[in-house]
Parts: C-alpha cells; sequence; structure tokens
C-alpha cells in the first residue's frame, strides 16, 4: 500500500510540472519558398550509453530550446553503465517516445555504429529495431540498418581522437558511398568544424550536417538561454517523420552554429533574403546626394556583409552587419549623374557567415527600386 | 583658415559616426487591422529649458529606440540654463528638425506651458510658432496654440508637487474643456501612473498619454537596452504628421508603460490578438484527455492571463503568462462527453496587465477549433 | 581489441574536458567571525531513485556553481527507474564520490526515508551503509541512520502532497524528536517556502535548511547563471565533513533563497555587517546641512533596508535598499544644534529580506562616526 | 511670484532624484602595495564646445560608472553651438563644480588646446583659468597653461583626420617636450589604440592615458552597464588633486580599455598579483599524478595566459583564460621523480592581454608551495 502512495505522489509531481507553465523559445529562422525550415538535432546520448541523462531530459531540453526534431543515438558497442544500466538498445527510444508525442517533437529511432578509423562513428536514423544492429562486422551492421530503411551519416570524420593529423576520405568510406550505406557527413559536431567534410559533401553528393554530441544536460556545454545549440536545418514538405526523411535524402540541409551557416547556394540564398524586410520606396538617389534605405533583420543571425564589387551609379558602404532582430541603415551616395534613367540600383555583397564551400561565402544581390 | 580645419574635421567625424552602422531597436508591438501602430512620445526636454541634452540628442535616442514619433516641448516658462543657453522658444525644433528629417522619424513642433495648478503644465503639439505662446494669461496662451492647430493636453496631473495630497480635477480644467482647449491627459508621465486620469479620458473623451518627460540623456532614466520608455501608442492611417494628428484627435491611442497595456477595449483586443500565433489543427478533445495547445507571442509584452469563467466542456489553467517571444503551452482536460459534438471551445480570459479603466481588465475569448 | 580502444578515447575525452578549462562561480557571502560559511544542498537525486541525471553530474553542477557541500539523498524506498537502473543503495554516493574528491568539493553520504506522512520524508545525512535503511518500520530505519552517526532532518514538512490544507506536526514527529531522531527541518524546499518550519526550528531547537530536492538537470529548475539555487549556508570551524557535522548539530546555518536569509540574528547580524564597507571619516553633520555617506556591499544580495525609528539629531531617509556589489550613497539631514557635541549617530533599520521567524525581521543599528 | 514657484519644484525634484537611491557601480581593479588605484577619464566635452549634454550630465555618469577622477576640456577654440550657448572657458568647470563636490568626484579643471597637425590637440589639466588659454599661437596658449602648472598631454596622435596615412612624431613634439611643455599622451582615444603612442612613452619617458573624449552621452558610445569606458588607471598616494597630479608627474598610470591593460611592467605585475587569491596549501606533487590549484579572480578583468617556458617537473597547460570574478582550475602533472625533493613550483606565462610595449606583454611566475 505504501508503494501505491508513491505512485500517487508522483503523478502529482509531473502534474505539477505541467501547470507550472514552462515555455519554449523560438529560434528565429525563417521558412523558404516552398519548405518548412525544420530544426533538428540528430545526434545525442543518454544514460543508455555514456551521457549522462534519462532518455527524457533529451526531449525536453529540445522542446525548451525550440527544437522541432531530435535523434538519440546511443553507442551500440559502448555502453560504460552497463554495470548500473541494462535493458536494450531500443530502450531509451521507448523512455523518450511519450514525452516526445505529447510535446509534438518529432523523436526519430537511431543508433551510433561505434568503430574505430576506419570507418569511424556512423549514425544510423529511422531505424526500426536498434539490437539487430550488433553485429561483429561493421558491414554487415550498416547494412541491417540500411534494410531497415536507414540514413546514415559519417559522424565527426575529423574526430583527433581518431584522425589526430589529417583529416582523410578512406577507402572504406568510398566503398560505404557505392553500397549506398553512407549519405550524410558532419560537417559540425559538438564544438568542432570539418571543412574537409563540406567539400566532400559537395563533390561527393552528401548531405551537410551539424549536431550536438551530446552526453551530459545541455546547458552544461552550451549557452541555450542566450544562444543556440548547432543545428542542423532541414527544409521539409512537411513537419513529420516523413517529410524529414525525405529531405535528408534529397540533401536540403543547411549547417548552423554559433553565427554561422553553411550549405548549398540554393538553400541559403533565400534563407537570406526571407531574414530581411527591405523598404520598398523609390529611392530617387541623385548625383552627390544620400540616402538612407533601412533593413530590418527579423532572424536570430547576424549577417556579415562585405562589398564585392562597386555599385553603379553610387558608392555603398564596404562593410555592413545587419544585426539580427534590429534596423540597419544603409547609406547609398550617388556618383553619376546617369542615376537619373537608373530604375533599380543593384549592390553586390558577400555574406562572410554563409559558407558555401571550405573557401569561398555567398554572394548575394540587393536590387534597390530607384526611380 | 583654422577655424576651417575645425569645420573639415567635424565634417569627417560625423560621417563616421554615421559609417559606424549604429543600428535602431525594433519595439515588437503589431499593427491592428486598418492602423499602423506607432511608437510615440510627445513630452521631453533639452538645455533649451531645464534638460540637459542637446536637442539632435532626443533624435537620435528616439532613433535607436524605434520610436516612430516625438516631440520636444521645452518650457516656455521656465528657463533655468537662460544664462548660459540663450535663443528663442524656436530653436530646439530647428536644430533637431533636419536630423529627425534624415533618420526618417516623425518630429512634432511642440511647447510646454508650465504654471502651477491649475491648471498646472500644458503640452502644445503641432504648433508652429513657439515665441507667440509667452502670454500673461495662461488662457490666451493656450488660445494662441489652438489658433496654431494645437492638440493640447494635461501633463502630470497628478504631480505631487501641485497636487501633494489627491489629485483633482479643477473648475479651470473644465473651462478648457469647454473651449476647445483640452483634447488629451497623461495617464502616465516618467514613471507615475495616475489612475484618476484614464477615469477622466474615459468619462470626458480626452485622448489618453505616456510619456517620459524626459530631461537628462535617456539612458539615465530608463532601461532602454533591456526594456522600453513609456510609450503612446498611436494607431494611424499613415505614418505621417498629418496621419498622427487625426489619430490623436480621435482618441486611438493606448498607454504603454513597462509591461502595462492602457487603453479602449476596442483598441486592446486587437492589439492582443495580433501579437498571438494560435495553432489552429482541431483539438478532437475528448472526456478525460488532455490536449496542450501552443500558443507564440511575437510581441515584447507578457501578457498575464486569468480564468473568469470556467470553460463549457473542459477544464482550462486559472493562470497562464504568454510570455513575450516564446511559445506557452495550454493544456485543457476534457470533462464533459458532449465534446464529441461541440465544434469550438471558448475560453474567457482576463488579462491582468492590459486595463480599460482605473478598475477594469480587458477580458478575451479564446475560440479553439474542436471537431 | 575493440572495447580497448573505446577506453583509449573515453580517457582522452574525459582529458580534454578538463582542458577547457571550465570554471566555477563564486557564491559572494562573507565569512562571518569565527566561521568559514560554506555554501551547501542537502538534498537531491539521480537517476538511481527518480531524478534524470547521473551521480556524477550532481557534483558537476555544485562544484560550478560554487557550492562547497552537497548530499546525494536518493529515495529508500522510491525507485520508479529500477526495471533499467539496478545496483544497491550506495552506488550513486560511489559513483559521485571519486570526482567531489578532485574537486575539492565536500561529498555528504545521505538517503531519504520516504513515507507517507506521518512521518513523511527524512533525509539522512553522514550515514556509512544506505543499503542498511531498507527497513519496514521508518521507525526502525531511523534508528539504523542514527546509530551510523546520522544527521536527520524532516523534508518539505508543508508539502501540498501529504500536507494539503495545513501544515502540522504530528505526534510522531515529537516523538522522533524525543527520541533523538530529529536533528534539522527544511525551511525551504525547492520553490516552496515553509512558514510553520522557521517557528518549528526555533521552538524546538532545530537545525533550518533550504535545499533544492532537485530532479532533472538543475539548469531546467533555476536560473544558476544569473541567480543561485536555495542554499544551507553552515557556519563552520573548518571546510570539513567533521566541521559541516559539528555546524549542523550546533545548529550553525542560515537557509538562503532568492533574495532572501533566514535564521537566528545572532548569525544573520554579522553575515548582514561582513557583506559592507562603510566610510569610517567623521561626517561633522551641522543642523540643517545634508552629508552623504557611500556604502559598499560586497554581496550578492540586495538588502532591503526600512526606518524602524527616528535618528537622534539628523533625518535618514525612510527606505533603502543597498543593491548587490553596488554603492548606495544614504543622505543623513541635520535636525538638532545638538549635533555639535555628538560623537557618533545611530540609525536603525529593519532588514526587510533578512527574517529571524515567521513575521519578525532582523533590526540593524549603524553607527557612523560624527565628531 | 510664478518664478518663485518654479524655482521649488525644482529644488523638489531635485531632492526626489537623491532619495529615489541611485546607485554607484564598482570597478574592481584593486589596489597596489603602497598605492590607491583611482579610475580616472581626462578627456570629455559638454555642450560649451562641440559635446551635446550639460556639464552636469559628466560629473554624474562619471560617479554612476564608479570613476573617481575626471577632467572636462572642452576646445578652447572650436565652439560650434556659440550662437546658441555662450559664456567662457570657465563655465562648464563652474557647472559641474557643485555636484562633483557633493559626490565625492574629483574634478580636474581642464581645456583642450584645438590646432592643426603639428602639433594637434592637447589637453592641459590642472589650469586655473582657461580664458587665458586663448592664443594665436599654440606656444604661447601651452605657455600660459605651463604657468598655472598644468600638466599637458598630446590628444590622439593617430588621428586619421590629422595623420591619414601614418602616425608621426614632428619636431614640434620635440620641442614641445624639451620646452617642459609635453607630459604624457593618449594611447588610447575613444575607440582607438595607437600602438606608437606606447613606445614613445616608454622611449620619451611620458605618461600614458587612455581617455574616451566623449561628446555625446556616455551610453551612446559604450556598453557602460555590461562593460567600461575606457580609463587611466592613476596610482595615487592620496585620492586627492594633489594625489592625482603627483602621480600623472610621476608616471604611475596603466591604460585599460576593453579587457586590455597596457603600462610600465613595474605596475601591471602587482596589478595581476593583486587580482588573484590563489590557494596556498603545498601541492605535494608526484611523478604521473595530477594536482588542481583553484585560482580566483577577483578583477573585471578576463587574463589571458599563455606558457612561455615549461615548468621544472612538471606539465602545466599551454593556455588559460583567468575569468573575472570566477575560480579557473589550473590542473599540474608531474613527469620526474625530483619533485618530492622540490619545495616550490614556479610556472612562466605570458599574460596576452597585458602589454609592456607595442610588441611585448607582461611575463609572470606563478610561484606553488610544494612540499
Amino acid at each position: 500500500m505504501q508503494k501505491f502512495t508513491y505512485l500517487i505522489l508522483s503523478v502529482l509531481l509531473f502534474t505539477a510540472q505541467l501547470s507550472m507553465g514552462q515555455t519554449r523559445k523560438v529560434i528565429h529562422i525563417p521558412d523558404i519558398p516552398g519548405y518548412q525550415t525544420l530544426k533538428c538535432d540528430f545526434h545525442m546520448h543518454t544514460v543508455f550509453s555514456d551521457g549522462t541523462v534519462w532518455p527524457t531530459v533529451r526531449v525536453e531540453e529540445a522542446w525548451r530550446e525550440g527544437l522541432d526534431v531530435i535523434s538519440i543515438t546511443d553507442h551500440i558497442e559502448y555502453r560504460p553503465h552497463s554495470k548500473d544500466v541494462v535493458s536494450d538498445h531500443n530502450r531509451s527510444y521507448e523512455i523518450a517516445s511519450p514525452l516526445a508525442e505529447k510535446l509534438n517533437l518529432i523523436l526519430v529511432k537511431g543508433a551510433e555504429i561505434t568503430r574505430g578509423m576506419p570507418p569511424g562513428h556512423l549514425n544510423t536514423l529511422f531505424i526500426k529495431n536498434a539490437n539487430l544492429l550488433e553485429r561483429d562486422d561493421v558491414f554487415d551492421a550498416l547494412q541491417e540498418a540500411r534494410d531497415q530503411g536507414a540514413f546514415i551519416l559519417w559522424n565527426h570524420p575529423g574526430w583527433k581522437a581518431q584522425q589526430p593529423d589529417t583529416t582523410l576520405w578512406w577507402i572504406e568510406h568510398t566503398r560505404l558511398l557505392n553500397s549506398d550505406l553512407l549519405h550524410g557527413i558532419e560537417v559540425y559536431n559538438y564544438k568542432s568544424y570539418y571543412p574537409e567534410a563540406i567539400d566532400w559533401a559537395n563533390d561527393k553528393n552528401l548531405t551537410m550536417f551539424a549536431n550536438t554530441d551530446i552526453h551530459p544536460p545541455i546547458a552544461m556545454a552550451y549557452d541555450v538561454e542566450n544562444s543556440h545549440r548547432p543545428l542542423t536545418l532541414v527544409f521539409a514538405n512537411s513537419r513529420t517523420q516523413k517529410g524529414v526523411r525525405e529531405a535528408l535524402f534529397n540533401k536540403r540541409t543547411v549547417v548552423y552554429y554559433n553565427n554561422t551557416l553553411m550549405g548549398q547556394a540554393a538553400l541559403l540564398e533565400p534563407l537570406f533574403f526571407a531574414s530581411l524586410k527591405i523598404e520598398k520606396t523609390p529611392l530617387e538617389l541623385k548625383n552627390g546626394e544620400a540616402k538612407v534605405i533601412e533593413i530590418e533583420n527579423t532572424s536570430d543571425v547576424d549577417f556579415e556583409l562585405e562589398l564585392v564589387q562597386p555599385g553603379i551609379g553610387f558608392d555603398a558602404p564596404a562593410r555592413v552587419t545587419l544585426e539580427a532582430h534590429r534596423v540597419t541603415p544603409i547609406e547609398l551616395r550617388g556618383n553619376s549623374d546617369q542615376l537619373s534613367s537608373m530604375n533599380k540600383l543593384e549592390a553586390y555583397y558577400q555574406v562572410n557567415n554563409m559558407a558555401v564551400s571550405s573557401t569561398e561565402n555567398l554572394v548575394v544581390t540587393f536590387s534597390f527600386a530607384n526611380n
């Protein structure tokens, strides 16, 4: 009967927690034409491998921070708590799943295949039974995942513990790629950026990821109150498991860490312009005069612009930062009499915190109505 | 020639200041159907009366903080710096005007008639020549302002220095009202709220104001970085002097200080709902079950809700705070079998930080799709 | 051999974590004459009962926040994760202990006896073997703890789940007290204050506690970055297990939550004055003149003062807040000719956020040198 | 009689302002053995030259921010507001002086000699009558200041408006130096650092300064709430005008801007160690073992350390940041059997944000007790 009392108390506690009115942050990264922009993290751990939190914590953390999608990817081959924490490889998903459903968070079933290099660590997403991935041969494990429908990505390819000196692409990775057992790669993991990975993603047609690989409570590793965890932005047809999976297999992702965005120009450019509100009133700029255009940035990102080519008929600032959630005035100064016959003025800027490869940034064209 | 050098240097300094890329805050208070919501402050001082800043400072402060409209209202009769600061009553407007134009800030020409009680201090807005307001008789001064087209408001009606014990409406104010020499009243001034004023505004058909009456640099009095100065929200047909004037004479204002909004229900209610994004998916709530609705508040205001009447067919939380820029989950719990036949569920909440009089708050009805 | 690789990697990760230079906050609450002021939390949970973190997390959280002493007090009788988390009642201490030693944090071995009311939940501190506390009869369990040398406190005495309407002291608690099985009581638990408890502590000679009873990661429940968790301040002869135990049995604690301190006047008063730096220069105040005294508050607490008796020969402010880590000017104004013969001026203030009982605050006397 | 009323009201307002309990920030930069560390700013403007605030604003800003000493240095030759603001060159000091006295802030009487390059702009401090500095020849003006007892410094020597391409020392500056008409130089002005200036200060025996040269309200230019304005730290025998003057003539200053300190090693080193609390307990480090030393930094500065030489008998971290107001653990790892006979361990670090010249940083030696 005592036991019954405890149960009651526990239920009361849980209800109390809900009624406290915990709220959810909003990550201000806009949708782009045709797609919803989902905020995702596909790599994290719990006490069921070498993490230090219960699986429900991963769901609540993600919900509070404004994420749409997570995957708990406990190691298959590495379980240092196994003396105390028993149960099989499906258990962390089972425990986390009801809370995810209640909070309308998409929980992708996953697991991390954990081997020495090559091929290193790989996450398998959208699997059905993690227990079947416990195989001697890594290729057998990955083939089993693939047979279950998995999307497979290579984690932290340049991890110092496994590739201390140089970040290499091994022959085994080519074999995985050719066998349809490798679809994505982490360009950013925890707090490290791997420049080789973005170029490999471009060259070999892999989907780019930024994941946390978080082991402790998230707030011990990132300042989630004032900033955000590393995120994979997924441009999906719908906010569903199916929508996420389709987008991953079709490479519609952008990497987002600190104040940096990386990905294909075809995704970064609409994301940039969807973040801005620009005055539409014609400038009527004249030679020798200056006019101010106000640009509001509604996103969480500070965009760092650098002029890459002089404007025709006017001078524009060489460097501008469009600060997040603020209005930045841009002063244009006419330097030609031909302005009176120009209907629009074009300014060409490079966005220094939006990268399309390890060496190139996005270039955008602002077109301002003039007359 | 030396003088010429100084001038050059000064111009260089000024240009430098612009190129530094100073940015402008955004005050997130939405427009409402039919009107733009302008953020305004109609009461402030400079060194030309008893303030301690140059007139351009008032313009730059307001622009940085995201205001649309200000009026510099230096005292006509009180100029303690007159030994050092000479020049006439139009001078502060003249000095501030070019910067306001450059920054696209609406600068309303104003002055403060400054007398003992009654009738106390009154601001005259949209005047043409402040020098003509220097008259022995206060009624003559106000009539002159009115002849220039002025909108006139009574400032800080309950100011302790003038009404230490009780806040009274004097016979002189009735005379002003009847003579079309009184159109508005400050419900909030600097850091003080005058509850009598909101009721007088309702009873006598006056426009409500919240103004700063700022004398020192604004950041010495308010935390403008993390919060906002007291503001008069004006619901205008256009972002122009004319639009502001029309809205003032037609009483379309809301008082906004700290986390409180005050005004007519007909303005507060659309402002409340324009601030929220509410999930539209039908709940399909069942007896004994609970469902969560997520409400995103896109405004800067934390709305403090209190249930005023039980829902029909369901239980809703007794108190909820919709925090600014966050998503708040509301849990509804079905308590009737009739839910299966209800197409919508209505929840009635009082908004404790939106007041329609000194004693009453706004009541709002949420209508959630059910089946 | 693969297993060996994993171990290596894990060690590398751990070392890396240390070299990252994680730092420790300082809680600015001063020592008092004769004692070190230790910051302590004697009530918390892990996955080994109904918490959601691994035991090492509790140590690292506490170290980061600047605590000196913690006790992990997993429930003996309530272990909802027992299907997945096996191992005995000593295990969470064993796991946490090496990290505590490395970080020089004092980890007190504890456990929570978890029963219905009466007598409710009780923490046993400084025990030796938690497994022996698993007894049918609660008195047997507590006697076993006592035989191991335990200090015993009653947790959350007014917990709504157990005492929904009134907070009562039961006959069982008198029996515990008389049997030397009850030494302390929580005046504050998690986010709740129990006013009855402070009065019982005073009347029945119990040690006062403020503890977190934390279940999730701490940052999910408190804003530890900008504020602090509820703390029991312990005034110890030495920063050792022995020093803490001696201080607890001798009731040298103060409760510290939010901006409030509670305890005996004999501890609060020296704590108050040890927090302040006050100018020593004689004021030489004269009748009709005003002088400013600057008081620096070096603690994290904002002290809220209210004058309780007029000064003799001078006027002092009726209310003053001595803000944390800032200098507050206090203006004294002479109102008597006798000032010229007064060597010191005394001002009597009540400290509204320092309580000595559920209804009384600490009163302090400032003595300023005058001539 | 009306006039009299205004006066009364004004006095009431002023009293009210005091009773509001405005507080003063504390800048945590410690005293060093033998000297008080005064926080000073010797360059600022008001409406009496080209600034935009009333002189009292400069006093109140400085008091709020925790400064000890300021000098208002309005331009002698450049007064763009002279059409509106009349009065002579001593007026801004006269207006500011009573408030400075009340608030116990040291106000040094100053003026800025404002000429083309060479010799550019020079501040004269501790003058008696600014009106006498209005002379055609700059040398006559400076000689007049010197005859009044002035300390003279060269302002913003590398100001782009005057030295756009290179920062040169002109023959005129040598003449000033040889004539005892040049005693100090700004190494930092507003937001610019002049590396040539620190080397000239070292070579030519000049006192180093960091000043704001502030024209608008201070909060428009610096984040004074979360950071600090550029400061000249003065190491004085007493907190008096005389103490400040003696220290300036004897070159006991350190430049402090953002997170950087610059000056002579003989001042920087005691400042560094006075900022730290280091555990004194002997480490008893052994070969192959690691021990953690905790260092508390009680100052506002984050010290960025870089190991410049391996320790003898132990490994120490290559880079460490001692964060302001936090405790940083330093892990030492024994690598020699000789540790058992070593009484102390010495670690040699360069402090990357403490500069002694344009190219060299301070090097410090930590000496830890071992056995």
